[in-house]
């Protein structure tokens, strides 16, 4: 372990008791400094982000990237709001989950604490600096924030505006440490761990997040794609099916949340899919069908095998038709991602069939499958999307963020 | 992946969705079925656990192994027993967890539901099978059990008996499945297999944990060792700070909730320690202690630096006077386990100052390490004590055998 980690990662693990003492007032204050300095440091912040963004220009970075990278007012704002608005949630540190008195006197509780010290690799956006800040400062976690070397000015220009804050609100400990090294067997080091670190969560494409889920002896909670499905049933409302499937398709194609398949019953394809062909035609949607869905709308691309498990994040999607719910649900626990599916009809019986049937981390009804998100489930805050099993699963706000420990007290019992 | 692996997680992965859609009813019969065959066919199962018994003297095994793979007509009512009480716990499939309906009329549930595919890797103990496809099956969960090779026949002999059973009982899928290959690469094979297993419980001694958690791409929840402390302040009842020391080291050393080491306040350490000596010395348990400890009562073994982290699972036990309260939570959270830690006092505000800061699954005051227990916690069953932070923390019940998933159900909704 060279000297670089050990250091940081002894003090963040000493960091995260001295936190953990800290009562929810006392966070919730300094968070508001935090958003207020970020804005009054706004010229700061955003002169040293044109120093990132000169070397993306220079290294002829993508456009996509740039767009990341870039600071803005508006996103300064953002990032200020951020912080304000987890101050006003909820801590969930502290709560009792259940309590409980035995037989021999001894009452036990479960009472959620933080998880400790949070390792989040995430790519070169300096927003997500700020926002997991306050997400896991909030929750008493330490983090250790490792964004892409690309946005290394601007991550340093934020913990120090951040630091200050913190400091000027009385807190005397440094409670998150941004990652000033860019070497790139720093992470490989830091992911080895596991005695200082109690929670990996990579953010960013899929091989980002299969590279840290490799090589981590720390348990990763890994936000993989969203191939999420709408299946229109034969007892569909066909302008309902109609609405849904174009907002999960067109309103933000380049968002997991998205939907990528759309399965339709085979006793209303040919009512549906003309209506939705042409819906699809006028928003620039590519289709790509099977061959029963070519036989019932032509013109369009016969789609692969592949095509049923690839997250597009584009204006394509992918249709089928299905002979039965049976098989649609087949369909998305084998092909999907496990992330978002959703139902369309006004059968009950296969609503219930569905929502319990369907292997994913949320299964809807008669909704939009971009409503799988933090906010819109009223969490008031989300770090990403799970697509793990364990722990957290879909959107986790401030409460996955924690664990809980067993407190058991009293009066000198002894076990017979 | 070798032929047998793929046809084994292909088929545990296909059952867990026919698992997954059965009734509490059906499987709380199936459950009784299986306990009352326990018993029926116990000549069979004693006469498969002599062949492993002969193998096991014919290789001069010792006497713990033999202790541990031994059946007996007490063990195989035990056996019976834990699948009749699993039949009677509260089912957590389909529980809700929460419910809210948001502004826009989308009404969100998280429910309880199966995790899946759980693979659980353990040693020769024959008993342990039919423990976990109790527990694995009331959950829903498939088990993917791989027992160690020396209890084979005996492995092979109770999973042949709860097939049949649950084949009596109208279930016509592999609801479990025991690993009947002993290839040592076997293990190295399935923990690659995350696409189809979904958890992996390691049971057993440490270095078995620790193979399994380097090797598996799968997460893996850990039971590592218990270095349980107790803190006897200043301001303890002496004869409850010595009924406990002595319950928690002697009543029985050989597990992981036993005492290992006993903090003690130096204001308290004259007069504690000598009777604590008193006590030790009759019931033959070796006292390691500091320098400040070897003053106090000498005549001890003097402790090393190696010992405030060992868990000696023996009638030894480690001995430190510390200054106070902050002294003793430091030594905790740097040397322990972060297994179970228990203060003696009468002092609300150090109570509360360790239940607090102690970074343990299990905090405890004025009461035994050795309530740390999943029956003691009135959890009614127990599949380990996860020694880890996330998902599940201290002892594991059913509901630690579940996760849960976001069920939303509308009328049309769509994102704005």
């Amino acid at each position: 372990m060279s000297a670089y980690i050990k250091d940081l990662v002894t003090k963040a693990k000493k960091s995260s008791f001295a936190l953990a003492r800290l009562s929810t007032l006392e966070k919730n204050r300094a968070l508001k400094v935090m958003a207020r300095d970020i804005i009054k440091n706004k010229d700061y912040i955003l002169k040293e982000n044109l120093k990132d963004l000169k070397i993306a220009y220079k290294n002829k970075l993508k456009q996509s990237f740039i767009d990341r990278l870039k600071l803005t007012d508006k996103r300064i704002k953002e990032m200020s709001k951020s912080l304000s608005a987890v101050a006003k949630l909820v801590d969930p540190v502290g709560k009792v989950i259940s309590a409980t008195t035995r037989p021999n006197g001894i009452r036990i509780k479960r009472v959620r604490v933080p998880i400790g010290v949070v390792l989040i690799v995430y790519e070169a956006r300096p927003n997500v600096t700020s926002d997991c800040v306050g997400l896991l400062f909030k929750t008493s976690n330490v983090g250790i924030l490792r964004g892409g070397s690309g946005a290394l000015y601007s991550n340093k220009a934020i913990a120090r505006v951040l630091n200050r804050a913190l400091k000027r609100s009385g807190i005397s400990f440094p409670a998150f440490f941004v990652v000033e090294r860019t070497q790139r067997n720093l992470i490989d080091e830091l992911l080895k761990q596991d005695t200082y670190i109690d929670l990996v969560i990579p953010r960013g494409g899929e091989s980002l997040i299969r590279k840290v889920a490799k090589s981590s002896a720390i348990p990763v909670i890994k936000h993989y794609k969203g191939v999420c499905h709408i299946f229109v049933d034969k007892e569909a409302d066909i302008k309902k099916a109609l609405n849904i499937s174009i907002n999960a398709k067109t309103q933000r194609p380049s968002v997991c949340n998205a939907v990528e398949t759309i399965l339709v019953h085979q006793d209303i394809a040919r009512k549906f899919l003309p209506l939705l062909k042409k819906e699809f035609d006028k928003r620039g949607v590519e289709i790509r069908g099977d061959k029963k869905t070519f036989a019932v709308i032509p013109g369009i691309n016969q789609a692969k095998e592949a095509d049923w498990a690839i997250e597009y994040l584009d204006l394509i999607v992918s249709i089928k038709i299905v002979k039965d719910i049976t098989e649609a649900i087949t369909h998305i626990n084998t092909y999907g991602s496990f992330h978002t599916d959703s139902i369309i009809t006004k059968s009950r019986k296969n609503i219930e069939k569905f929502l319990k049937e369907v292997d994913s981390a949320c299964c809807f009804s008669n909704i939009s499958t971009r409503f799988s998100d933090g906010f819109q489930f009223g969490l008031g805050a989300e770090i990403g999307i799970s697509t793990d099993k364990l722990h957290a699963r879909g959107p986790m706000g401030l409460e996955e963020l924690t664990t809980y420990k067993w407190v058991a007290t009293g009066n000198g019992q002894i076990r017979k």
